[in-house]
């Protein structure tokens, strides 16, 4: 007879766990969440942590992976679509609007993408609630409605659900209590198993490091790894970019505020550059890994195309149609000749920042800082406040002059705090010699290249 | 704010825990017990085995061990007590009736013994099950229950109540099932916080070791250590004898056929040498602790004499009666015209086992073979069979031919099986070579010696 305690002992004097072993724990769990009683809590929290102390071989990994992604309903689309089903997933950084705008592009391109995505967690954004300050967007999709947004536009932006890998719903909630979320193994099974369940055939994963990520480079390249490796044990084609997060992505941080830069990135503006390099970058990894492009340039023609000609500005307002918003509000946040702000939630006070120090040129803009000012103004109120945020008038590379305005925080109490104004002036690194702006893009690790290790 | 996955984390990541971080753990896993939900089960899961596997320094051990005393009610005895009350406590052992020998020898050498003692676990009995088998006998006392057989008699052996360590009870609980039993400062915890709950003064324990034991060597020897710190740091004068268990101990296994053979020592008989080994050596030590005796001559003379004497039996009778057994019934017990086993559970069938193999001396009698065959009996009824169990014809160093019977089966089912013949034929090592009885003591441990430890 199979015993919970017994493979917990296993776990925690250092054996590998094996394929039957981890398929009875999942079960348990899963019983569990059903009412079953062939786990305690107690038993999840002792093998997470021997899971976090003892760490998981590949193997265990990718084992772990496919048993939380078969715990539950597993997404069937047509046999046609299945060279053409992708989807990207981010580790979560600040201002991190990328699949907002990456998706329509793709879509746009001929591929489909039924993203599953995420809440925001600790200082960074979440995809989902960003979406959701759109009036009338909703996340919540059945599984055939995301199937009539994937005929109809190609693309859908939703969130778990229940049917899907309950094992993870169970465990992500432990881990958050039992102090054992930050485990290489266990955030790639986390991660891993949903895209497993969408059923895609190519995944790009954008895996960020620096100062406002939540992992250290040498984690956050073992897990780019690991996500690699489980994935392609797991049968799909995948690539993990490294990108750096210490200055915020783009000019915008907020829910609301976040949408209004997707919205002028979609409708052609070029000025945020870097949202630009990393929707590209991932897009055409795409592309080429499903064969839609030839070649790297090929597939850069393909994404600027839709970026420039408003076929990508079509999927997002269809995708928001689709995704209950009113075609009236879709409409008009999509015209060129209405400011969206003017549609999506706002807050009752503005504060300009105006520089103090030293002229000279910017050489970074804390991402943390400015994060932790807006996670307090978002929960200030009873509900999220959707509108709060911080809004840069400057870059990394720009000159900046003593008194210039450098940045607009979107708050709805009187005044920030004294604590708010010294962190948010904190953020702003200056030098006195210019500054190139560099590459977001540190390091890709693909497939291929891991294989040795997967023999 | 202090935060439960906070304190995880510390201890995940190897940081010692503070005397505050420990009393919030306690006091967050006692709020528990009574209903709030300041911690998890997951919690209280992920800290054990973070405290299992990173381990706990002697200082973490110290304060982990009071605060669990602390979580509960706290026996307060008379004054003038203070230096006569005294306990022992024994890791667990095959046969071991040392307890309900000892504790009455004590009693009548004057000194006063709240011992609160445990149920059997694994293969081991426990001394609270074998004074159930005596009819009557009630484990459970209220502190003024306990309080009037100190006063009256001086002992009393009894179950833990739901007041006192109840972090004790849920921790105990928890490691069970998430294999976090087996750790020095879990287990030294666990004992010592009890007998800081006692309030004695002097305290013995008996650490087995060998294959009837739960611990190895080194873990034993490390346990012995970790107590006598624990109980010296919190003001227990404390010996640790670390003893050899790998036969049985004296000729009974089994409830019933234990007690049998407690009331056959206290009637004076000697042919147990190694119960009276255990019984003296334990007993001196703590007429010495306590100042009771001056010498280890003048302990040994005072425990020989409450045993030949009947002293040491008219306290045990008078412990039975105030325990709930009828005065009668414990009369009986106590007479040396009338049988004990006539009066005490039995079972409906015996078995005797004779020696099949060459003629020789024996050197061992494997008390896991034996323990395992007397559990297997006594759990196959719906209630406990308190009269199953083994009773040996020999013991280490006699001679035995072939043919001979070694061993009493008692037992309810019609045979034994195959399984538990070849086990307890199995359980007999026979030498050709004479072979010496050695003494059970191995080593002792003082807190004086340790003290160096403790700067």
């Amino acid at each position: 007879m199979w015993n919970i305690t017994e493979l917990i002992k296993k776990k925690r004097d250092g054996h590998p766990l094996t394929e039957e072993d981890i398929k009875h724990f999942i079960a348990a769990v899963v019983s569990k969440e059903n009412g079953y009683n062939s786990i305690s809590e107690s038993q999840i929290g002792a093998m997470l942590m021997s899971m976090f102390l003892n760490g998981m071989n590949d193997s265990e990994t990718s084992i772990l992976t496919l048993e939380i992604a078969n715990s539950g309903k597993k997404f069937e689309w047509p046999a046609e679509w299945k060279e053409l089903l992708v989807d990207k997933h981010s580790t979560g950084g600040v201002g991190d609007k990328i699949s907002h705008v990456l998706v329509p592009a793709l879509a746009a391109c001929g591929l489909k993408i039924p993203m599953i995505s995420g809440r925001g967690l600790d200082i960074t954004g979440g995809t989902l609630d960003k979406l959701e300050s759109i009036p009338g967007f909703s996340v919540s999709c059945s599984p055939e409605q995301m199937k009539q947004c994937l005929e109809e536009v190609g693309c859908c932006i939703v969130g778990q659900t229940e049917e899907i890998v309950p094992a993870d719903r169970v465990l992500y909630r432990t881990r958050d209590l039992t102090a054992t979320v930050n485990s290489v193994p266990l955030i790639t099974a986390s991660i891993v198993s949903k895209k497993l369940a969408e059923g895609v055939s190519a995944l790009v994963f954008d895996v960020k490091l620096g100062k406002g990520a939540m992992l250290k480079e040498k984690e956050a390249r073992h897990l780019a790894e690991e996500m690699v490796v489980a994935c392609s044990m797991n049968n799909i084609k995948t690539t993990a970019f490294l990108t750096s997060m210490d200055a915020p992505i783009g000019k915008m941080i907020g829910n609301s505020l976040e949408i209004v830069e997707v919205l002028e990135c979609l409708k052609g503006s070029r000025t945020s550059v870097d949202i630009l390099e990393l929707v590209e970058s991932l897009g055409v990894e795409l592309l080429l890994l499903t064969g839609r492009a030839a070649s790297k340039k090929e597939g850069e023609a393909m994404i600027r195309q839709v970026l420039d000609d408003g076929s990508a500005l079509e999927k997002f307002q269809k995708m928001m149609v689709l995704q209950g918003v009113a075609p009236d509000l879709a409409r008009k946040l999509c015209s060129h000749d209405v400011d969206p702000r003017e549609l999506l939630p706002s807050t009752r006070h503005v504060t300009r920042l105006h520089y103090q120090g030293s002229p000279g040129y910017i050489e970074n803009i804390e991402a943390l800082n400015l994060a932790q000012v807006w996670r307090e103004e978002m929960n200030r109120a009873e509900c999220f406040n959707y509108g709060a945020g911080v809004e840069l008038l400057t870059c990394i590379g720009r000159r900046i002059e003593k008194g210039e305005p450098w940045a607009v925080i979107h708050h709805d109490q009187d005044c920030l705090s004294e604590s708010q104004l010294s962190r948010l002036e904190g953020a702003l690194r200056v030098s006195p010699e210019k500054v190139l702006r560099s590459s977001r893009i540190i390091d890709v690790m693909k497939s291929e290249k891991l294989s040795s290790k997967m023999k």
